[in-house]
């Protein structure tokens, strides 16, 4: 596999211009990550909107610098509302997110998460085992149900996304960025992260926010994965709970400039 | 009435198993809630989940070790999701919680309470005048409207326990557990904790959680009161307002483990 | 343009009415709000009820003090609530808010600002943006996609005021309300406030929470804007970002009394 040089020091000049553009980054999320998502978008210098009716989901995505769908408290009326952004933003090249929540819990919401990743979003943003879930349900891949090691989950992110034609982004102790062909290693974040509410929503639209201003979909997702991680650890050190840390973290994205290790440990995978 | 005795100190024990099991609980709960009720089920160690959609409502509730329904923000089709919840929890003998947030307050209010509260909840947890609602409304208990001193709430709460079957969990200065028979009275908590917004939401769906681990709900319910009531006092103090409370009562359902004094303040009433 | 005298200090006597009476305000506002909003109408005082359902907006209004209408997230199902609850609370003179939050970006939501805005809202609350919006779409005002100063903003919401017999509460860098003859600059706030979600809508329930204890709505939400402002400046003071400024809103508003310089900074427009 030829892996063209990654130079993560670039994180830097993205993070500089997402906060000179300010992208309006369109959010169809759930109910309990409006809040976290929302306050993370304007922390590291987005602009949100919660923007979810079909009567104007179109209308405002093909406004929008990016679009981001998270299907964590789905029903009818709201995918009908995401199939019609997608739509719209898809019209436009406008890139887009699919954070498939939960896929794998029940029938209905893997077959959603599977109908909305055939779409042809420009990321898609799991953890372990929503993406193993998808790589079944939409590539094929056998072994849904075994034991998900992370190798097994970078695996089967590279076949999904060779097999949507898009970029896979897999959160886990270690995450994983891959397009099917190239995969970088992000190495960040805090364990305390994981008993903090919609954290992973929140990856989702600073991914989004980060597409608005990096043309590689790889590398935007990787720096996603990069600054939040960080400020993950920024925010943890220090904090004696998730209560705590959750404040801090949106500091923290507030002033990722004032870090002075520039070292974004980020790597390319062989 | 003959009193079983009652080892508070057993509260404990349910708190170390509810972190080794780290229980799945399904929430239907009100817009307001989800985030610090999901924050408050991390917090303390167990898996929140929110789904409401009757397009999965039952599946998501036949894989959960518990299911809470509140109905703080009600609508008719968030009702026919709890309806299938309930219908599925019930089927597999999974305990389950009600929260009549507001019954009382209009008449559509008051009725979908109503009829909730006959299909048989495990706990129903509300405060002293949406139990005496219920009580009226169920029981057939006179004085609904009359003045309620917590008296009266508790005598409802017996009344309305003995009337459904069931174990009510009535909240105030003093909380009160009972199943109509036993009555345990818990002396925990802050009185700063009430200008937090869904604090009493959240621990209904921390009573869910302590419901997966103990099978006597008089004592389920007791030990959720009584461990949210103490991480609202470790919150409390040195709090100055109630924007840094909820932080801290988030950091000390974390580490309730590190308090020294392991004293539960939870007694039988005679 | 003859100004009656206006003496801020009464603002000091609305706040203490306001923790006294601590006044039921019935928000339907949009879920990113909600949580904000509630807690902060709990930390200044006031009883927050969030209820949106056809099926009893109407009946809650009706008990209520104040009511806040907010489009954030608007669908169908929530305007048919917004307009049976605005229809109650005219039926008896309850004092409402009506936040038209994103007018001008869809056509759908721009259409029903500008309805709700024909139905004599006690005060309408918005940005520059929306207020131009609205101005242009009920008003006749030419203009709205021109550059908006807030000389614009200040001028359009005289109009707006004058036009629908309303007040207008316009915020920006300078708050300004108007009734169309009486105009007060409010001088108040900090500039990191913009990078917490949701503030907007606080302060919009916090300004029905003055209505309710305040006849003059000029002078109800004169004090909303800069009681908000002021808490907003007590908890940017040593901040080091949006995540903790938002907490420490929270307990500013809680401690407002707690001031040393009660001086707020109100004063008459010629």
């Amino acid at each position: 596999m030829i892996q063209t040089a990654f130079d993560a020091s670039r994180g830097w000049d993205a993070l500089a211009r997402l906060r000179q553009q300010a992208p309006l980054v369109h959010c169809i999320t759930n109910y309990v990550a409006m809040d976290v998502a929302a306050n993370a978008l304007l922390a590291i210098g987005a602009s949100p909107a919660m923007v979810h009716a079909e009567e104007e989901a179109a209308d405002f995505a093909a406004i929008s610098a990016a679009l981001t769908i998270n299907i964590g408290t789905l029903s009818p009326p709201w995918v009908r509302g995401m199939e019609l952004a997608i739509g719209s933003a898809a019209a436009r090249g406008t890139p887009w997110v699919l954070d498939p929540v939960g896929a794998g819990a029940t029938p209905y919401r893997t077959g959603v998460a599977a109908d909305l990743a055939r779409r042809h979003p420009t990321v898609i943003r799991g953890n372990a085992s929503e993406i193993l879930t998808l790589a079944g349900e939409v590539g094929g891949t056998k072994g849904v149900d075994s034991t998900r090691t992370p190798e097994e989950a970078r695996e089967a992110a590279s076949a999904l996304a060779a097999s949507l034609g898009c970029v896979v982004s897999v959160t886990g102790a270690v995450d994983h960025v891959t397009d099917g062909t190239r995969t970088l290693a992000i190495h960040h974040g805090d364990p305390m992260m994981t008993r903090v509410t919609a954290l992973g929503c929140a990856l989702t639209v600073i991914t989004g926010a980060f597409l608005a201003v990096e043309k590689d979909p790889v590398h935007a997702a990787a720096y996603a994965l990069a600054f939040f991680g960080l400020a993950g650890e920024m925010a943890a050190s220090g904090s004696i709970g998730p209560g705590t840390l959750r404040v801090r973290l949106l500091d923290a994205l507030y002033i990722l400039d004032t870090q002075t290790d520039k070292q974004l440990r980020i790597q390319p995978v062989a």
